[in-house]
């Protein structure tokens, strides 16, 4: 299923770019926040971007594929698209000017969402997959992506507490398993580029572990603000 | 430039699906609407479908396309992957059902639009885009393609009468002798499908030609109807 001679798996280390990954109600939105609030207080700047969204142009494409009533006759092909045309933007007009300016670029979701949810779970040809998401990231490949694993049964209960569902979480029960499981398989398949946390421990206590392997992964100095260091240990 | 090799290239006679080609200006819509006119007439049902668009969805690409202020920004990779996701909800829900019901369908462009303008006018990676348009279109390859010709000057005088341009029709006139000299390649290197009209003749006269061309192509029995034998001949 993962092809480990792509181009896409190897990840690049000499680019500051991270990504969170995971099934819906498993926590990347605050892990995302406290990792970049850690990278501020160290003294770096980071961005933090979204997909689908990202820019005005992924944030209409983020609204058709979330909430029109319309979507409902949306063809996988046609989602599978969209996402990469929201992609495609956001790496052109956001990602690579961010890098060009020395900041550190963290994305909450990137293209391997789109090979588990389109590929895996939708069952859309893996081939194409692939193809579609090489164009649209180019040349912009994390150095790491953080992967956030939580048992269905969690997911479900904290997403309930939170708020109604959409469109794209609406699906069959066995859709989440397909995704929960090529989550699973692109870590063991990707060890270098992919880091798989286990959703269910304290919220700080996996903010302090992303907190390790990022500062390692991306070869950062040892943190000089105070603060911040009582955060790291 | 056009591979005639490539499935894309060869058409289908055993589909009675018809696309129109040309640039901005050249009088498509009034030609696709004769054409639906007279396949009405003489007994057939006729759908016309125009892209980008002709579908809830599509209609929201279309509207992202031509009409948002924000899309100034948008990269030729973004508009490419628009086009194709408008493209894939059109053929599976629209254009795969009509022929399903023997309907003939009239596309107001289709793939070949896209190998011109996004292909040969903006330069994006022809392997990349025959990849696209054969993902989105599938099976559903046109038995004819109607290409109508015309010189720019007659093209900008009849655009400025009609209306204001959108952004798609604000490009710089090498872009446009781009778009006019790869549709006429097209023509040359695909002689079985994509059929010429000049379009500086009478609109009547380029009907009748049309006309003449679809009834042959698609083996359509001959008119029995008096009303449209009239128009026919």
């Amino acid at each position: 299923m993962f092809d480990k001679a792509s181009a896409l798996s190897e990840g690049r280390r000499d680019m500051p770019l991270i990504s969170f990954e995971g099934s819906e109600g498993c926590g990347k939105s605050t892990q995302v926040a406290l990792l970049a609030a850690s990278l501020e207080e160290a003294g770096f700047r980071a961005v933090v971007l979204r997909e689908p969204g990202g820019t005005a142009i992924g944030e209409s494409i983020r609204h058709l594929l979330q909430h029109d009533e319309k979507n409902f006759a949306m063809t996988p092909e046609t989602e599978l698209l969209l996402f990469e045309a929201s992609r495609s933007q956001l790496v052109r007009e956001k990602i690579a000017p961010a890098l060009a300016r020395r900041e550190i670029v963290i994305c909450d979701r990137y293209f391997d969402s789109t090979t588990v949810y389109q590929g895996a779970a939708r069952r859309l040809d893996f081939a194409m997959v692939e193809t579609l998401n090489r164009f649209a990231v180019g040349a912009y490949l994390p150095a790491l992506t953080i992967l956030l694993d939580l048992d269905r049964t969690t997911a479900l209960s904290r997403m309930s507490a939170r708020r109604l569902r959409d469109r794209m979480e609406e699906q069959p029960e066995e859709f989440y398993q397909r995704v929960t499981d090529a989550y699973r398989a692109l870590a063991r398949s990707e060890k270098d580029r992919v880091i798989l946390f286990k959703g269910g421990q304290a919220v700080e206590e996996i903010a302090r572990e992303i907190r390790e392997t990022v500062w390692q992964r991306l070869s950062l100095p040892p943190v000089q603000n105070p603060a911040a260091e009582n955060k790291c240990v």
